[in-house]
């Protein structure tokens, strides 16, 4: 929880030893990804007790926002490594999107998976013509690391690297220019590349709008650590009984900085509101999400009263549900 | 089947006695629009045999692209006149969308349904602010004739009407922007109102791209009557067949006449592959499509072989399936 200080666009904000992205990184990202990743509208959400907006990156090439941090990221490599390939350790959209944007770059990616990755997903990412690194769980980052030694490639983390948060953050700068006169803006929580990136580009243009960030009740170590002012790690165990298989991660220093700089509050939200959320969104937006991207309409459904009032923005981060999964809550 | 004669942007084109639209009412249409229809963007869709974006009519306010013919329809109409409110008679998207457009001009609208229209359609229609007018099957049209005349209110026709064919065009100008060099774009047929309006759009912009219909097999009126040349009725009980109940009308003579001079091809497409464009379209694009918007993506898929090649856009008219049907569909 901040005092929400606005950015300076052309001046770093120094919260301690960390550098946190400016508005000049976030423009500059939108130009690299302008024509990669998609331009997501606003979609009017009127069947909400206030006025709102869904910003559905589940209309993203790998069906999430991780595009643009990944493209973002991989485009401000120096080409000449660049050529060398890049590496990425992560099972779900992450690990896609960097496959997705070392294709658009014609370099190698290699991705490193646990074995026990479901199938459909490492196919999903050899698809997009990666090679696929099966190791161990708990060796995935160690094992990544090697393929970085051996081939001089360049690691592209998951949310702890200022590019990948300028990528996100240009999400922020789409909803200013399409509602200048937003007063909240809704994201997701977990590893916190997209609210960092998102609260950055949103506090920078307008101050006076409140950022808030959504999270599982199940896996709440970001509500703790906001309200504690300090990181408070929760086990893996834990973080993984939520369904909302994109948010059991938790944030680094950096993007726990970004959040203790621009993000003004935090709600979670049960499994059954995410379960409801996903169904509401099928039906009156028209919108798949995966449960990581629902949770912000949960927020604004169940917990409108904890929010400020205004025009709201709720980003649905992503759409890429198990199939079997979404049939089971649309049958309900 | 036409020889796609290029509009002219500032000299309306003559066919028989009827006026095509014309890229000014169209670029008139998308500036009395903006800001109440949302632009879409083209979706990606890597997973066909062909370069293929989804342009997403499913995100509009109303759940389908009848809001861009409707808002500018009521837009257009006289300020004095229009204060005595518009009427429309339909128990689908149209009806939503001229509801939703009379409550933005803060002006009354009925709606004339059959009296078996599910009770959902009335309660959607009630929602936006409309007198819902009950009559009998085969009343409709007298009823709202009836209802213009006693409140001296103005008819807003689904398709038959320049007005909402150039708000449908809307779509052409915004495909030709995203994607300055498509080479087919594939539109759903039924009344016509959107195919001849996105026709006009882009045979004035991009003479070059081809502009093909799709329409079920079982209501497949226009297949005939572009190959005979002259329209060839087909009952209403045939029509009825298909599951796409946003395509069982037909073309009137103006709406033909704008198929005739600009639209290269059509296609039909059989119900299951329909149901199966349904299903792809969720799994694969995080898109909830109706029947009726589903059939472009469904010549994609079953019938790339008989479209030109190249870049393709399809346009996915609208979202508004039964939830049940849907659960049905993404079951099996």
């Amino acid at each position: 929880m901040s005092s929400a200080t606005p950015a300076t666009p052309t001046r770093p904000v120094h919260t301690g030893a960390v550098n946190l992205v400016t508005l000049e990184d976030i423009t500059a990202a939108a130009e690299r990804i302008a024509g990669h990743a998609v331009r997501t509208p606003l979609v009017p959400a009127p069947w909400a007790d206030r006025p709102l907006w869904i910003k559905p990156e589940s209309l993203q090439p790998v069906g999430a926002f991780k595009i643009r941090g990944a493209y973002n990221a991989v485009a401000s490599v120096d080409p000449a490594r660049r050529e060398r390939g890049v590496v990425a350790y992560s099972s779900g959209n992450h690990a896609q999107a960097v496959a997705y944007a070392a294709r658009a770059f014609g370099v190698p990616a290699w991705i490193v998976v646990p074995e026990d990755t479901p199938r459909v997903k490492v196919d999903a990412t050899r698809a997009h013509g990666a090679e696929v690194v099966l190791v161990k769980t708990g060796e995935r980052e160690s094992a990544a690391y090697a393929i970085v030694e051996r081939e001089d490639a360049t690691l592209i983390p998951p949310f702890d690297d200022p590019r990948v948060i300028a990528g996100q953050g240009t999400i922020g700068l789409e909803i200013i220019a399409d509602l200048p006169d937003v007063d909240l803006v809704l994201a997701p929580v977990s590893g916190g590349g997209l609210i960092s990136g998102v609260a950055a580009a949103i506090k920078a243009l307008r101050p006076e709008a409140q950022v808030w960030a959504v999270e599982p009740e199940l896996a709440g170590d970001t509500a703790e650590s906001l309200a504690k002012g300090e990181l408070v790690p929760w086990s893996v165990a834990d973080r993984n009984r939520t369904i909302a298989d994109g948010l059991r991660s938790q944030p680094s220093p950096l993007t726990f900085a970004h959040q203790q700089a621009y993000v003004d509050g935090i709600v979670t939200v049960s499994e059954d509101e995410i379960r409801s959320a996903v169904t509401t969104l099928a039906h009156r937006a028209h919108l798949i999400a995966e449960p990581s991207g629902a949770v912000t309409t949960a927020a604004v459904l169940h917990h409108s009263d904890k929010l400020p009032t205004g025009k709201t923005v709720a980003v649905l981060s992503g759409g890429n549900i198990d199939p079997d999964a979404l049939a089971t809550l649309l049958q309900a």
